[in-house]
């Protein structure tokens, strides 16, 4: 079976890039710089169900998104996180955390209700992200 | 600088063993089986800052952790994450969730106060660990 991204996540984000493994996904949601990787292979929803190479590869895309997220927007901590109770298919949220958004603390989920960027701010984030990812 | 515990990772938790990279460690709450994976190294805070031949070895460790976590206790799902908003030391939760469990299907952080073990319980659950993690 091929891999077909989970409605849920392709409604809740923006594509940004295919990287080697996963797809690149941008969270509609500008409380945070949030990205998240989802490994483009069909019915997976553990890391440890992934193949040993593809997990040396979805570290080292979570370790590039990370450093670019510190470098673009100084936060004050990168959160990693792969949890999937509502979305099963395995999808890696890389989140940048600041000392005074509104989860802080805290995780991020189901804190507030989403705030969709709007569409100007949209493609001025979008096109940031493209500068440093396609580099 | 040599690599030091944090000492809220040590007040919160019991020690299981050592892997190659990793401290593994036992989150002391019986609510959930809640595991977590400190890389010893110092002054370590994100993923994207240790050595990329860390890196590999702490994602084998992550899905070692996450397999043994679902042989033993069938979860719905496995949640794994790297947030330290709290300590900023990295460390990896690598939890095994349940439908019924109290947070389900939100991420367990902060839903509840942590329930520590009785002291039989926690010997047995360490001895349950022991058993899978040193064959």
């Amino acid at each position: 079976m091929s891999f077909i991204l989970h409605p849920r996540l392709e409604a809740d984000t923006v594509p940004v890039k295919n990287l080697g493994l996963s797809r690149l996904l941008m969270m509609n949601d500008r409380t945070w710089p949030w990205l998240i990787l989802v490994p483009e292979r069909a019915d997976v929803r553990e890391i440890h169900q992934l193949a040993p190479a593809d997990r040396l590869v979805l570290i080292e895309e979570i370790a590039y998104v990370g450093e670019i997220l510190e470098r673009l927007f100084k936060p004050a901590k990168i959160n990693v996180a792969a949890l999937g109770n509502m979305v099963p298919q395995l999808h890696v949220h890389v989140i940048a955390r600041f000392e005074n958004d509104p989860a802080w603390p805290k995780p991020v989920w189901g804190v507030c209700p989403p705030a969709p960027y709007e569409p100007q701010a949209l493609l001025n984030r979008l096109r940031a992200l493209h500068e440093v990812f396609d580099r």
